[in-house]
């Protein structure tokens, strides 16, 4: 980073924190409730989508009739699984989450079968969340129709380079589009409560048309009926997608943490609640009718409506109806919908590195995760992230429908993982707890969690059932595929350092080497070839040679001439190379040398420039680049790499610092 | 590579060729010819439907009038161009081809602007041969139609993937689809001349249809008239493609070399020319009509044929008519087009490289390209010429008309500026040369040479006044681009150059460190670090230290204690991390020794293990690679790097060798 730059970066973030003043930057709850809550706040942008959408499977009148039963379902189970969640954040302060309670109370297996569930779910939540954005903010800007998909992935791109660059996220940049949706959404459904009390709330565009069944959904058995209300079901439950971020964030919080976590977690799902139960009910009384395949199910006059007719989001059209003319209001609700989905798709960019690096400091992701300020490693992680949810969001078409297929099921594992997990907690400290008083806050908390078990459980059941064909399939073995590969990681580091731990008895790495054996390479005599060798000669080697390879004649009588003019005080050898090669003639030599020698170390002094930029590196160091790792694979030998500055190359150094992101959410903001 | 590969390899390729040995594998003419010639021989898969197509752009009329002026035009040029490189073949024996030529006689700006014109070329050799190819072989494989761009894209593919893997090139391979399309070729040539000479060549299926001029090109004026047969004559010139090969390729011909090579040339020519007449004659005599837009130029009974017809390539048209019914006569001839036009494509894979390593050699691209045997950067310059030629596909949609208008521009850039730097080259000799004889000679050659300048300059001309605005322009940018990064490769490498010149008098690099400050990096206590301590020890430095980084004090308490307990004869020292970094403080730590004892040498060991897979290294000593590249850019340290060779590493340090494509053209097969 350039002074300027750096002078930019404590302007606008500050100075960097040192471990022991961490207090100072933790979030208060007014502003922890947005960093927290705009994955689960922002799912009402879609929610009622799904499930009218399901419904309308088998034609409007099962829409109108069952979306109030569906949605009370849906609202239940998110009471419930919110006051489950406040039990975790009291009984696991630390911020593991459900990955941490899945691991100590039910196993590594669990845990991890956790941790593959929500990195999947942290794809699809950028998957859907942009999807969702964009669908909205068609409603208001409809050039975006049919440019859905590069819209989408605009936004992809859009977020991943400002991870990369590191903005981190803060409170107060979340703080005001969250509490604007909040103030917009619940703004438009109490205008919307006014209208219909007063008899004023006109109809939606929508509700002209008539909703014809897909084909075979016409006449519905009892069973098949009662299936496909369990799958609205299912779908509706995308509006507990993020609820669980909390419990990730405990640590984030200011004191009394945990209770200021719970009262958070209690707020977000009053807002969440009330949102939902509001646009479901604005949507019943407006009429709005929304199909899966709008071009044939739609039908005016009897007639489909047939190609280019494209709906709105169940969002989109309420608030058509609630404003009724007045097109700022529809914009601002466009606006500020797409806002939230982004922050929400932005919340899994933070999400992803910190669960990376929990789940690396247990050895089952690459172990440089875990290294805070890893911007390398980071960055892939971004870079993996991204490319996932842009790949799903170019085969699925950017259509939210299908991509909530995928999503649910990652989610309710490991709601289910973890409120069994809660159950052993409670029923291991109840062995040991004495006190009655707590006795009984811990009976009360096993029963939640119990109910939460059992709750999430049945949804985590009827979610397989009802769309495991339709794309949730595909999320499990996603996250089967990634078990294995973190199961994969964990045994070859534990084989790693069983090969690397020092057995008593075995003296072969403390055996001191009896004389050094000194080679400088040499392939032009310049700068930093004769830096290379006063330092060999500094560390007073037994042996010192500086070596040369002949690939081209001409060149190495030209040098041997330099060399004796020069009188450079160490003897040139020159090494033939009949294949014209550099690599195996050097390892060939060095090789000869251990093996007349056994005990000596054979250090090879390789000159290196530096430069400044990586393009710059790219032209250059080639060679050297190769012999060394060549170098590394011959037993008894140590590279010694001397460095010569070149210009270009002061004040890079610093130039991979900076903010990473997650930090806000790890308390280390 | 595993040993048995090794042994196969052995088998198929033969054992490696020392220098001393390359004239063995050098190529006699039978061979040299098909290894040099595919891609000239195989335009004849396009040239003719290129002319046919845009004179059809008229209407019918015309394309049945002036396709024979128009391929007489061609064959002219083509005769002059192959006497002109006879010339070359003669005078730079060397193999530099175009490239060297205009360097040597023109400067190096003229130089590269041929090397960027080639590069630019073989990227549309790929495009427009694999097109062709897939067009050809539609011809009698229909399932291809519609997924032409894929079917192509996956031959670069495999391609790509032959290449990457080291398939070299060799003489054999060649000759049996060359020999092959040749025969087939100027077989149905003959039977088509015997059929038409006894009256019973059959008609072509679309001679029945009647071809109806493009919107506005109805009424054409003399001027708009003579413009359309320049621009087919333009398009025909695609004939002329690769015929420069063989001048890049003396080198690899038996001796005499020039000799062989000059008579190899006239016999391409030859056969090049009766192959390219013979299609024209066939496509006239059997009444083909081709046209660019077939869906709406193509009429029968006044109507056009519309959505759903595809027209066959001239060379399936005419097999179809001369095989009459004999459908595997056919399938033949579409199987060895689409062969040798693959064979093509493959030979810019061969190509590529070498005039890369050329370029590099004169500082002009990475240095490494210029390195035989450097996999890596040559797998990326494969991977490069893949990509853009697969985009272009895309982009182009596989069509090879769209294709051809890039194509022409480039390869009569690098006629024109080669045959120019000839006339140079005449004119320098003769202004040495005494002899009468050899004067006479080189008289005469200057003239061919003058000729075919002349020739070329003005095809370039009207290939430029005619292809500007349909596609040549973004060759010429392309060039432009390249020309002007190769030029700043150029003033880089030379910067570099200068700055690390040993300038008398200045001794700064000379400089003997008065101490050896040794520091060994510890993490934690394993293998590698207690080999790091031996090695630093046997070094005998004038101070030694371990060093380690508190990030974690837990950690760092249990490693104190087993550092104790263990008796290592060197002291740990702790450093501070309160921003839980590991660099920066072992960075701050080395500038601190250098500042207090600024002639001092600053020697940091850091132990390091080395794993055998690409994705063990994933998983391992990122941190330790990061304090590397940092360290390195700090003055005064030197960075030795103790490898502990893990048991997956045994036998990994083979397997970066194998053969690399373009030997062959390089004479080094």
């Amino acid at each position: 980073m350039s002074s300027s730059g750096r002078v930019v970066k404590r302007v606008i973030l500050g100075r960097a924190m040192r471990s022991d003043r961490l207090g100072e930057t933790l979030l208060p709850k007014r502003l922890a409730l947005p960093v927290f809550a705009s994955d689960a706040l922002s799912s009402v942008a879609y929610a009622p989508d799904e499930i009218l959408l399901t419904l309308g499977l088998a034609g409007g009148a099962l829409a109108a009739t069952h979306s109030w039963e569906i949605a009370l379902a849906v609202v239940v189970v998110m009471s419930v699984i919110i006051l489950s969640y406040r039990q975790n954040v009291h009984a696991y302060p630390s911020g593991g989450g459900d990955y941490e309670v899945a691991s100590v109370n039910l196993g590594p297996r669990a845990g991890l079968t956790v941790g593959s569930a929500l990195l999947v779910d942290y794809v699809l939540t950028v998957a859907v969340s942009v999807s969702a954005g964009v669908q909205n903010a068609a409603s208001a800007f409809t050039f975006l129709r049919g440019h859905e998909v590069a819209a989408a992935v605009t936004i992809v791109v859009l977020l991943t380079a400002m991870n990369l660059r590191g903005v981190r996220e803060s409170g107060k940049a979340f703080a005001t589009p969250t509490y604007l949706f909040i103030v917009t959404i619940l703004g438009m459904a109490v205008i919307g409560f006014f209208r219909q009390a007063a008899g004023t709330l006109p109809q939606a565009e929508s509700a002209a048309y008539e909703l014809a069944p897909v084909e075979g959904m016409g006449a519905l058995g009892t069973a098949a009926m009662a299936f496909l209300l369990l799958r609205a079901f299912s779908s509706g439950c995308a509006a507990l997608t993020g609820v669980e971020a909390i419990s990730n964030g405990v640590p984030a919080f200011q004191k009394p943490k945990s209770r200021n976590a719970a009262t958070t977690l209690a707020l977000m799902g009053g807002v969440a609640i009330a949102m939902l139960v509001s646009m479901v009910a604005l949507a019943r009384w407006t009429g709005v009718k929304i199909a899966e395949d709008p071009e044939t199910q739609l039908l005016q006059d009897g007639r489909p409506l047939g190609e280019g007719h494209v709906q709105d989001t169940v969002m989109g059209q309420v608030a058509k109806s609630v404003f009724d003319g007045f097109h700022p209001g529809v914009v601002l609700v466009s606006i500020v919908t797409g806002l939230i989905l982004v922050l929400a798709a932005n919340t899994a960019f933070n999400g992803f590195p910190v669960l990376g690096s929990i789940l690396a400091r247990d050895g089952f992701l690459p172990r440089q995760l875990h290294t805070r300020g890893d911007r390398l490693a980071f960055s892939n992680g971004i870079l993996l992230l991204a490319g996932a949810a842009a790949g799903l969001i170019a085969v699925y078409d950017a259509q939210v429908t299908k991509l909530i297929q995928l999503y649910i099921v990652g989610v309710f594992v490991s709601f289910t993982l973890s409120q069994v997990g809660m159950v052993r907690h409670w029923n291991r400290h109840l062995a040991l707890e004495r006190d009655r008083r707590v006795r009984t806050r811990m009976q009360r908390s096993r029963i939640i969690n119990g109910v939460g078990a059992a709750m999430s459980g049945l949804v985590l059941l009827v979610v397989l059932a009802t769309k495991f064909l339709h794309g949730a399939g595909y999320a499990i073995a996603a996250m089967a595929t990634l078990f294995a590969i973190m199961v994969a990681i964990r045994k070859h580091y534990d084989h790693v350092r069983n090969e690397l731990a020092v057995v008593p008895g075995d003296t072969k790495a403390q055996l001191l080497p009896s004389r050094v054996h000194a080679i400088v390479l040499v392939s032009k005599i310049h700068k930093p070839t004769l830096r290379a060798i006063s330092y060999a000669r500094a560390t007073r080697p037994s042996v010192l040679e500086a070596l040369t390879v002949d690939v081209d004649p001409d060149e190495t009588a030209t040098l041997q001439r330099e060399w004796d003019a020069r009188d450079i005080p160490v003897a040139l050898k020159v090494l033939e190379s009949p294949y014209r090669e550099i690599t195996r003639p050097v390892v060939d030599y060095v090789k000869s040398v251990r093996s007349d020698n056994p005990r000596d170390l054979v250090v090879v002094y390789i000159p290196q420039y530096v430069l400044g930029h990586w393009w710059e590196q790219v032209l250059h160091n080639q060679s050297a680049l190769r012999l060394r790792t060549r170098l590394l694979f011959t037993p008894g030998v140590m590279v010694s790499s001397v460095p010569w500055q070149l210009a270009s190359s002061a004040g890079v150094e610093d130039r991979l610092d900076g903010p990473v992101a997650g930090d806000v959410r790890r308390g280390e903001g």
